[in-house]
């Protein structure tokens, strides 16, 4: 089923590209970025033929038989998007296996040769449009079942991904992103990004075109700059342009990232779409056994981080090989939805001010004492991949604040280690601060404020009743299972109200 | 220092005792017990000679001179109790040691004997005049310091009770409610009682009068009734007659909990009044470790269910030997009447509908297959100090529930063993069930819900973002370090909002 004709959505669409929005070096968001970042909040959908096969990646080699959803619902996976506040869903319409969820002109490995044959991009796209959300789509650059992949030239392949592309564009409504994946696997010139990128401008304009592992440490290294590298404008380049925003699935932005990225000398403005997934063990596709869903503190801490700042958060809630969202995951994304009290059409709620970011710290002990890899400092620093490493199991991080700034709530990730979840790709977290309390410094001596002696958990939320003022704050571990080290531990001043 | 002249409220209480409340058969409450009742909620002070010694008992031989806390404020008590909510305090004026927090005429071992000589009943009262709370008194009939305790007549001691009460009668205001424990030292008959309660009532006739243990299995057996039996209404007896309320420290009442006890015949309304601590570790009197807190969701779970049906609740939130309460502990019971939302001259908030109470279940297993003792009903009788007893750690438990009634909450209180606190008293609960789901059955299916993987803690709250109905419910242990017990599952219908 087609949402427009194609003939009067090919009219609009030459009518809108005299506006198109090809990226230009810049130093603040154009038309296409700003929509973005008003979006900010997107339902990632990962449902395919590993779906039905219990796996992450696939080869190409499954056959389209198995993709068989007995109760395929796709009304719901929109419908529970808006119920919990999402203002966009992003459909993965092919991965790397390249089957796809459209009956494509251009491949028999697709929906229309499964036994449900239903096209799955035409039911989002309708549910989207019924339940006023934007449609964004996922699309892998890298194809392991067409023929054309393995083609000598590479623009013969270049011509496939234009003819789907096209598909996809013409045929179901406005395309509010599109997200390219898999870019690794070829040399960066043959995948013409400049043809692709221009020609996806053509037909919808204000599409904004994201390729992950956007950019890299040195030109032409092909070593992914890290979100955490991520804080000095104009340091880093392009590995693939043009492009309207960064990504580098599944890591999250710096507290502190920055937009401006270098391509042949010029410097562009860049916004950063992190990727989480609500599932605890950090499945794209849905496995037939039932995952826990992440905790909603860690849940409502990531969406403030990963929205803020200009940048934008989707996450993953895959449908199960039945067609469907399952009820604990739903219940899950809708709680926090109510939790955070998104409302339409206004600006997504925000955090409280971070008075520890960047403080002076120091900690009872370090690592090999390797202060620049394990450094207390980088507990503060607002990067998600840094951390702070203990030698002892009971330590202690001690944090200078500004005594004239107030707070009333402290989250901790704790770094984990991790056990593989037999998927290979998913895994268990295994927190290691089993006992702990803050302590501040007030009247010449420490007092403390919370103590705990539960697992820490995925990430810890501490909320107090008033706020404090302090000139030192102390973290200290009381047990713990190996020696802790915390990614970030963030003192914030929040005005929301009604957690308690 | 005294709050009122004595002279002055000698004088107001011998015009009050025209209207003394002397308990008379009856199947619903008098005024006093109206009037305790209404307040409800009340913050039990344990802080004594034990406080400074780290103990819970003493035999009455501690120096008075260790009594001296540097930084003894009272004042911080009260206030903290009323930005909390409670609507009185309940402070420990002589525990079973015989030590009196205030300057009594009749003992040298109190206050005045200590470097600090604070008369601390006076200052709590004067606090609860300032913040507006009612102001009761728990007094130990066993006493294991004055001599008088061990006269071959009993009577000698009754003088010295006599003359205490008089002092903490006379001198300190109004008081609401008069606690008695430690009873089972003596016989019944010893105590005198009804000279006791009679004098209580010449004096402050609305004063609530309890005495721990307050009812027995069989007339003069002294095998005190627990709560759980307190279930049938005039079938048990009094052990301590009289009395306005019944006390069985530290046990929970029965959800279904009646009202009616016999005495020589006659039928008297009694309510309950529970008493539980802050510390997850159970301890009354403060140690010099710092301990954690009841997580919010319990606290919450268990102010519902005490200070419902009519009866009352007691937390007790002891000051450390520094002599004020921590700051920890602070934050916790202001974060609970915030969650509460206790507002002054309004009815304490309820719980939702239990709509699991006295349902049909069945359970994957018994323990011993003993139904009795053990059965999957005990899981859902409304009884605290019962139990369903798996005899697998992977285990169901499976509830009949009326398809027409809603419910959007859960709340699970996992039975734990219990390790030692070390201070011979309080103790470490440590939980068995490590992973869990809950499955409603709906459109001829099983569907999950929820799940986790997260060690259940104190009491596991599960709340949904909407209702659900169904006829069956299964709650279904994933991984458990041995096989799981349950006091209680309740499938609640609640109206509360505002916790996501």
């Amino acid at each position: 089923m087609r949402v427009f004709s194609s003939l009067v959505l090919g009219l609009f669409f030459i009518y809108q590209s005299a506006n198109s929005q090809i990226i230009q070096p810049s130093n603040r968001p154009n038309k296409t970025q700003k929509l973005l970042i008003e979006r900010g909040y997107g339902m990632f959908i990962h449902f395919g033929v590993n779906t039905f096969a219990n796996k992450e990646w696939s080869d190409g080699t499954l056959p389209a038989t198995i993709y068989n959803p007995v109760n395929l619902d796709c009304d719901q996976w929109v419908r529970v998007a808006r119920d919990a506040g999402f203002r966009y869903v992003l459909l993965v319409t092919k991965h790397h296996d390249g089957f796809c969820l459209w009956d494509s002109k251009y491949t028999e490995y697709d929906v229309a040769s499964s036994p449900v044959k239903t096209d799955v991009v035409a039911e989002v796209a309708k549910a989207c449009q019924k339940y006023d959300l934007e449609l964004g789509i996922y699309y892998s650059l890298w194809d392991r079942n067409h023929p054309a992949y393995t083609d000598k030239n590479p623009n013969v392949y270049v011509d496939y991904m234009i003819n789907q592309l096209t598909e996809l564009l013409m045929n179901y409504g406005a395309i509010c992103e599109l997200w390219f994946d898999g870019g690794w696997d070829r040399e960066v010139a043959d995948w013409d990004l400049d043809r692709v990128y221009k020609f996806v401008k053509g037909i919808q304009p204000h599409c904004a075109v994201g390729v992950n592992h956007t950019i890299e440490l040195e030109p032409c290294s092909r070593e992914f700059a890290l979100p955490d590298s991520m804080i000095v404008d104009n340091k880093y380049t392009f590995q693939y342009f043009p492009g309207d925003f960064r990504l580098w699935d599944p890591k999250i932005a710096h507290k502190l990232d920055e937009k401006q990225y270098i391509h042949k000398g010029e410097s562009y403005y860049l916004p950063f779409e992190n990727t989480i997934c609500l599932s605890k063990r950090w499945n794209w596709f849905q496995k037939d056994d039932f995952r826990p869903v992440r905790e909603l503190d860690e849940l409502e801490e990531l969406f403030y981080w990963c929205t803020d700042n200009g940048n934008t958060l989707v996450m993953n809630v895959p449908p199960d090989n039945t067609g469907r969202i399952r009820e604990h995951e739903v219940n899950a994304i809708i709680a926090l939805g109510l939790r955070l009290n998104i409302e339409k059409g206004k600006p997504l709620p925000r955090n409280g001010k971070f008075i520890s970011l960047k403080a002076t710290v120091s900690a009872s002990s370090i690592i090999n004492d390797d202060e620049v890899m394990f450094g207390a400092q980088l507990a503060v620093d607002g990067g998600m991949q840094t951390r702070w490493a203990a030698s002892d199991t009971l330590s202690i991080l001690e944090i200078n604040l500004d005594p004239k700034k107030p707070f009333n709530k402290i989250s901790i990730f704790e770094f984990q280690d991790s056990k593989d979840g037999g998927d290979g790709f998913s895994n268990y977290r295994i927190n290691r601060i089993q006992s702990y309390s803050i302590e501040i410094f007030k009247n010449k001596e420490w007092q403390t404020i919370y103590m705990d002696d539960k697992s820490m958990g995925d990430c810890k939320v501490i909320r107090f009743p008033y706020s404090y003022q302090t000139s030192k704050l102390r973290f200290r571990v009381l047990k713990a299972t190996a020696p802790p080290s915390i990614y970030e531990i963030n003192v914030i001043q929040s005005d929301t109200k009604g957690y308690f």
